[in-house]
């Protein structure tokens, strides 16, 4: 993937859905706006002198990012004042086929962060952050359910992870084929990888009439 | 996410597509199946004492993981005869909406592979698993194409991940609720998230008439 760095993406007029963009390294907007169109996020730790990656629910408020999961917070837990840690989110918008296996590549939209990530004491603080993660996915759920107990949030282990860098990868648009590949033919283009939302599917133990509530079609939305 | 380890799933009759599948934690033809499954791997490594994770293309061939990428063989190469590594493949299925905040979850398969990375030297095995890597996306796409040049296979750094310790998690089906939040109003159930590969867009200078090669649909049919 990292190759597509060293070239220029092609001009391609027949992508009319395919933004041209190559924007990055540090532009922080851009890292936040794929932070924020993200389903879930690969969060990196050094664990007994070993790197470990975990797949975990996380979300943004303003300039740190907020992770939940019972492991990495007994990592943390064990090493005091934080540890280091990576956060990357990455969503996959197209393969791109070249005329040769080499120019091969994939189109997609990387954020890396990295930064110290910390329990989360404070009560409100951890709050927050819980229906940040909430919303995240659910946009709005958190004030459609009853407030949390003071055994829950005991029980949900909360990281902040505060950003001291971060970068983007992008890569859009068709193939770049070497030009002497260019007369052959074999087919080139880009398979357009889509993520969306299906219908809703109600539990069994919901009566019948309930409607589906506001946050799910939100999500729908946010995730189409 | 990995609150749902401690809990059953409960039994949702109406969820007919979602399988009612809980196994874990070390079974490897699941694993397997599931590293098949996906698409990107997220690869960690530690650089200069700091952990990162870098998405990345990947195949596996039998018991051995072949990722590819500059980044990740300047790290080993720097290191000589192999880095720690941690590779983990993550599909989202679906967002699990329960009553309470508290609840909620997300429906997901996941392996993490722990192992050791080496840069491949041997340029047979090199071509092999850029082949693989390749038909990983698009199945058979490598013999769709012309033959890799000595230039083209210098460029391109390849590893190897030898599994040393693999794992998966998978949570599937409805919300497990608290019985006193049953009775409220409030909707709860999945939303499934789909992922598929549309129809294929050719480069602007394919000749007209090209067919899409029979790799396009097997990777519609792979991901669908």
């Amino acid at each position: 993937m990292s190759s597509i760095e060293k070239r220029q993406t092609a001009d391609l007029p027949r992508y009319a859905k395919i933004r041209q963009m190559r924007r990055g390294n540090y532009d922080r907007s851009l890292a936040y706006e794929i932070l924020d169109a993200g389903m879930v996020a690969h969060v990196g730790f050094i664990h007994e002198n070993r790197p470990m990656v975990i797949p975990m629910a996380y979300a943004r408020i303003d300039d740190q990012l907020f992770i939940h999961g019972a492991s990495s917070t007994r990592i943390v837990k064990a090493n005091g004042g934080g540890v280091p840690a990576c956060l990357e989110v990455t969503m996959i918008d197209g393969f791109v086929v070249a005329r040769s296996g080499f120019h091969h590549s994939v189109n997609y939209r990387c954020a890396i962060a990295h930064g110290t990530a910390r329990v989360v004491e404070d009560p409100d603080l951890q709050t927050r952050a819980l229906a940040a993660i909430t919303d995240h996915l659910l946009p709005g759920r958190w004030d459609e359910c009853r407030q949390m107990t003071a055994t829950e949030l005991k029980a949900t282990g909360v990281l902040v992870f505060d950003i001291e860098h971060i970068s983007t990868k992008v890569r859009t648009g068709g193939p770049v084929d070497d030009k002497e590949d260019l007369g052959t033919d074999v087919w080139a283009g880009v398979v357009p990888v889509v993520t969306a939302l299906g219908q809703p599917l109600a539990a069994p133990d919901v009566p019948e009439k309930t409607p589906v509530p506001a946050s799910v079609p939100a999500a729908r939305r946010k995730f189409a």
